[in-house]
C-alpha cells in the first residue's frame, strides 16, 4: 500500500478544488458530477443523513444558495494505493462565528475518475473558544 | 473495482463490532490498535480535531470512561476492492435524547490487517425531532 505517490495525489487535489469550487458557486452539476452515483454512496450532512446519490443529488437540487461560501484551513489529503483516497478539511464561514466545520470525503476511483462515495460535514464551537469554554464548566 | 466483496466485507464487519464493543467498554487498547499508526491518521471527534495517531491514543488516555455506553442504527459498511472499506453508523446515547450520532470511518488493509486511518464523528439533532423543527422556524 503506497501511500501518497504524487501523480495519484495529484489527481485527487485537483478534484477536491473543483469540489470546493462547485460548492461555494452552488455549480449543482459539477457536485452531482463528483459523487459517487450508487446508492450506497452515503453523505452525512450538517443537519441531515442522505444515504443513496439520489438523495443527495435532491438535497443539492433543494438547497439554497445563499451563505454557502466559506474559508477552508488545514486541508490534509491522503492518497492509499492508486484507487484510494482521504480528503479533509475544516471550514469556517462569516455568519458562524466562533464555530468551525469539518469536512471529510473518502474518494474512490472508477473508469471515469475519482468520485466520491461517502462524506461527512459536521459544525463544532472551535475547540478552545470562548463558547467552548463554556460549554465545558 | 469490485464493491462488496463477501470476504472483505466479512473481515471488515469483524473488525468494525471489535471497534464498537471495545469502544462502549473503554478498550483502549483495542481502540488504539485499530487507528492506524501514522501521523496521517485523522479523527474529527465530538468536540475535537485530532491530527496523528499520538494526538488521537493521548486523546483515548485521557478520556472519561463515563457515558460511552450507546445504541447503533442504520450501519453501512461498504468495501471497495480488497483493501478499502467505509464504516458509518448512526448512533443514540440515553444521555443525549432529541439527538443522533453520526460516525463514518476510512478502513484500509495494511500488513497487520484492517486499520482505521480517518474518522469523523459528530452529534446533531435528530432530523425531524422537535428540537430540529424548533430550530427551522
Amino acid at each position: 500500500m503506497e501511500i501518497d505517490l504524487p501523480d495519484v495525489l495529484a489527481e485527487v487535489t485537483e478534484q477536491f478544488a473543483r469540489y470546493e469550487k462547485a460548492l461555494v458557486s452552488n455549480d449543482v452539476t459539477v457536485l452531482d458530477e463528483l459523487f459517487c452515483d450508487d446508492p450506497r454512496t452515503l453523505r452525512y450532512g450538517i443537519g441531515e443523513n442522505l444515504y443513496g446519490f439520489s438523495a443527495i443529488t435532491a438535497f443539492r437540487a433543494a438547497r439554497s444558495p445563499v451563505g454557502l461560501n466559506r474559508k477552508t484551513a488545514k486541508t490534509v489529503i491522503t492518497t492509499y494505493g492508486r484507487d484510494t483516497a482521504v480528503a479533509s478539511t475544516l471550514f469556517y464561514r462569516e455568519t458562524l462565528p466562533g464555530r468551525v466545520g469539518r469536512q471529510m470525503q473518502t474518494w474512490i476511483r472508477f473508469p471515469k475518475g475519482f468520485r466520491i462515495v461517502a462524506a461527512h460535514v459536521s459544525i463544532i464551537d472551535e475547540p478552545g473558544s470562548p463558547k467552548d469554554m463554556d460549554q465545558k464548566t
